[in-house]
């Protein structure tokens, strides 16, 4: 299974912006007035509890940014899972560099490994169901293609990154449109020959309604696994079907086991806790 | 108790940069396909679950940016513990702009308001004591001063900004230079007469040497709630006493009990789940 | 036949930058100078050729810009087809923001308007055939969303709008994969489930391995108007046919009579000559 | 004849941005998909019709972004007239990031190239004569620079770059002023001595106002060939006359017959067709 | 004499760049500590010692984008010369508002008025000679155009903006040319006809050369009174004379005497003292 | 006494900004046209009057980024008190780049080497007294993070950065709180504990008020020596002392024998003339 890194021209930026935030006009001012230019340091990137990893191409920018002087091996990969313990990576050069770096570095790769350790465990739980685990647009602002990234890093995959790659008539669309026929109809007018139509149902006798309009993907929205079971069975391969809403890590093993494509979890994404990610430095040297 | 509102020139550029995000380079393909211009609705938005609010000036900042013509009425404020199915804002207008605007606000009030409340648990359970909940550095990159901010809704007081408005001297700092005492005297020499000084201890007989070399705060690092006792007592308000490291929701009145001025916690900003706040749209007008 | 328009958020700044670019550091020394402050104008904004027009919000965006107290009022719409001496908009105001803004807003106006008007010209002569004309990525560094939005206006319709929100296979992709079965298999497993695949084929021969591998859509590079005949033949709906490279203004008509679904042209974007747009000033009043 | 690169400072922030809008938020779907990362390439770029070059400086700087382990080679020059089939460059590296920044690379050198192309057959239609081929201020929004130096790579001359560089008193700004010589007065008061001043007539009996009033240049706008060349005649010198105003690529030369120093051409920068520029892959390696 | 303004497109970008620079993350936590959201004041902005004013609008704007809701009524103009105890401007509303404003939009009235002010007083100690003040491009990086402004505001005439906009030929790039004759030959052949061409001499004996190859404008570089005087008689007209370097107070009225067109100096832009300027608060209302 | 270095992620931003706004669209066109791409120099930047370096590091970065092949070799460091003629730094390489860069790498290092020498000339006149010469928020807009590292290389000490790191309660302040003891409480309470609280007095007769308060620093805005030296001695090191307002040159060392704490002075950042620095190029090679 693939995972590909992130282009640079897309993580260098929002590197750069979270040292700005933490830097501040005047740089690191205990580092600076407590640390010796000269002092030298190794340190460790310990995971301190188990986990999946993401992020690490960003500790290494984070670093290479503000010092380009400190030598950085990774020693794990993105996508691996770790146990507690585990040295993802080691710096060595000015101390002052290690110093002032590690908790830019740190908050990336403990957000990214808490999204991405979430998302394992919900891809651990449907193993040997055809169905994936998916995002959805319920991301933090600013980093939402970091955050979709650490979901394929989990291995999971990812849903349309925003409004404008792919259609998705939600309730309201429906409403407003006048019924599902109507609104798929209009997307498949106006929307681009390159972009999918997934439409929402909540109720079951909105199937077939959905099916015959040509939907390619239907999403089930809170429905019961029997509903889920019988939505598979009817359509019968002829469009994806998505199960959304209400998808707790304890639940999504049953729903997967109904039969669907694709289990959307908003929370992999908006809720994960942090993974605990730490930098060990050893007495200077 | 005062909660300021943040400044829009802060908070403006990330909004915009969050609808940027989601709008991509064609907008809302599926509301455009499906809602005529025309349309109007009007919307409610509630929180799902209860909770404290933090971040409804950006629910209306967006809504602006995606259609001036909407009408956003506050109906709640940020620092407010609200109960499930409270209406927190009403949206009126085009029924386009209330869809495509919709999911950059819920982020942005999900998340801070996620923040809020676990701060206020924390605040709640440590009532009656003299300690101040108070944040970190370890925040999502790009939103620490949204997420200070949501820390202050929540009740909770701020630690510093970030690298350049403080001096927190910890463990490396001190090993690096040679000791607390030389640590803080360099720290006083060097750092401008406007930065307070923070030491950190993580054994209570560093503490004499701390109070000598006259740190402004003192935090303990992971002690026992007995040695934090014993650090008050020594103590005896000539530096303030900080509690930082593994301060669940379940330990925090304890330690708070143990009279401390200050517990310090990483998770309410970066592993706080996101509180559940929807848009319900009536029917079309 | 719905024309949306482009947010604000995505065309202000464009407008910003060239008023930016046009004005300099130091403002239009040459109004300054030798207008008076309180002069003022009526002016209009003319088609000198006929045409198709695009871009009349830019140029209300570029105007208020340069005077908020200029009064544009439109006076035809986007996807217009409109006579030469036809008005499209009238200014009313400070003669000074006339002159200012005039030439970026007919900048922007003359090029979007010659896009949108040879693609007309391409959906005229496709009429009554199931042909669609679409763009490519062949735009203009910086505009591609304008000129995708000006294909639009034109009654054409919007390939992929870059490398992320869709697949497209072509020669060189399937060489490294060593087949076109691998090529759409990896695509099918590690792209997201909602994206849509396309493989380009340049002979008629790999047309069943394409269809085997469940390609939404197909793309006949540079194929004789008899393979064309032949693939829409074999295909027979099973997934869009695209025909693409070397297709003039004059071959136009006999393609879109072999059946294919789309006729993909980069010239409408990348070559389109500039529409003869001008701004008369009536004598100032 | 010098052609002097435009500075990196200017054009790396163009060609970030093109490559931002292509890649998106999700990178190159495709490439990372299908193309496995240890893939090796060699390719060249071609040009598939004669023309001239401009822009190769952009090609490496967009290669060296998505890849800085590329080996880009550049074999020809801007400014170089060069048949079809000459190769321009090669690029060898990781097969993934030759796909990637293809169609950027492509798109400046094409778009440049094709206005370098239109500059150069106005310059050899007008060899011989004193008149140098310039451009004006009908450019592509956000893109003059390179626009401008593409016409200086085609051997053309550059007007002013923007509004603030230099005065250009057109007949808007007459009528407004009372008079031409009114106008340039208060230019001359008024502008810094550091600019040059240009008036605009459309009349020959404007001439002699213009030349009392000591204007730099005069520019004779859509005047018959004879009333050029009676122009030519009158000024003897004592300014620089420019033609404006029709100029066809067949008529360049006539107009250039008539003695005028400059002939200024809105089309060559806004309705230039792009040159056909590719790039082949060899079989991976 | 008439001054523009600069436009907004130019001065509102460094405004909020200016206050957040000032406002950093956490905004102004002084005054929203201390003043309640309620209390409204009255403020005179006022000159504290007699100058010329530049940079009212910069006022206008910086209280503007800190809270809309502020008056802020103008008492004078740029350029005006005024009295110790001028009002320049009154700013009435929420007095949270005033406060946090305030430093910002003194910094930059107190810098640009201060350009202003010595400016104004070189231009008055030439009144009754054909000499112009003007500036330089040894300006405070990144405020060029404000400075250049002020010294309009001043009275003071602009030099070139930058490096594009003009050609100046010193005396090492004459060194490397091998000669002033070839140097400005070569500056005529390729910069564009719409820039002028300046060289600087620091000898008399060079004049006649600068003269000869035609010069727009020719430099007196540290030259002697009478040396000057000598030079203006032998260009009698055929260019302009610009004396520069060692320019005091003391001495502009001496050199403009010599009958140089233009006198131009560094220290007016990067070595004014700012003018002292204040905000004075009434009581709370 | 250690100086520790800007980082770079804050200044080359601002010596990108610097460059762009000298460079313009078209770059240095004198040097381009006239200088040989292939001609060799070798300049040294020199201090022309004796003062106290500052911006050295600006100068580095201003010509890697005009032309990354020039060799600079730094002669001095920030801080150093150098004599007039002093060798501050050598460039050698490519003559053009060297003419290009030379301006803006001027323009910094003149600007702060200016504030350090002033700073400098104040630190040393109050030389053997506990008075550290501390700056204000009076700076140059935009350059405040260089203006303050200028006042450290001077030998001073920063004062608050901006609004958001420390408080300072002035004059309006207390008028609108209604007293010293009501607004010193309420910044106790509602601003952070890592934030030191400062308050303005203006008459002796507030210093008890202050005091009872506990303030941490106390300014005295515009006393009398003698009231000076009572505060120093009623104080007696409960709280830091400020002395603000009116302080001269002349005046600085009568006000640190008073035996302040600090004396902070707006002109040192907003009124310090430049440094003259200039570059020698010898005869290119």
């Amino acid at each position: 299974m693939s995972l590909n890194p992130l282009p640079l021209l897309l993580t260098e930026p929002l590197v750069r912006a979270a040292l700005q935030e933490d830097l501040g006009y005047a740089g690191d001012i205990t580092t600076e007035s407590v640390v010796p230019a000269d002092a030298v340091a190794h340190a460790k990137l310990v995971a301190r509890t188990p986990g999946t990893i993401a992020g690490l191409d960003l500790v290494r920018t984070a670093f290479r940014i503000v010092d380009p002087g400190l030598r950085v091996s990774i020693a794990a990969a993105d996508g691996n899972a770790v146990e507690a313990g585990t040295t993802l990576a080691t710096i060595e050069g000015a101390a002052r560099g290690i110093l002032t770096g590690e908790r830019v570095a740190l908050n990336f790769l403990g957000h990214l490994s808490g999204i991405a350790t979430v998302t394992a465990a919900c891809v651990r739980a449907t193993k040997g169901t055809r169905a994936k685990i998916c995002c959805t647009r319920k991301t933090t602002p600013g980093l939402r293609a970091l955050q979709k990234y650490a979901v394929r890093a989990g291995g999971g995959s990812n849903h349309r990154f925003g409004l404008s790659d792919a259609v998705l008539i939600k309730d309201n669309h429906i409403a407003v449109a006048g019924g599902i026929t109507a609104a798929i109809e209009r997307a498949k007018t106006r929307a681009g020959h390159m972009v999918k139509i997934e439409v929402e149902i909540d109720r079951l006798d909105q199937l077939g309604e959905a099916l015959a309009a040509k939907a390619d993907i239907i999403m089930l929205d809170n429905m019961s696994l029997a509903d889920m079971k019988s939505a598979v069975e009817r359509v019968a391969g002829r469009a994806l079907i998505e199960a959304s809403g209400g998808v707790t890590e304890a639940r999504v093993a049953e729903i997967a086991a109904t039969g669907v494509d694709l289990i959307s979890i908003g929370w992999i994404t908006h809720s994960a806790p942090n993974l605990d990610v730490a930098l060990d430095i050893d007495a200077a040297l």
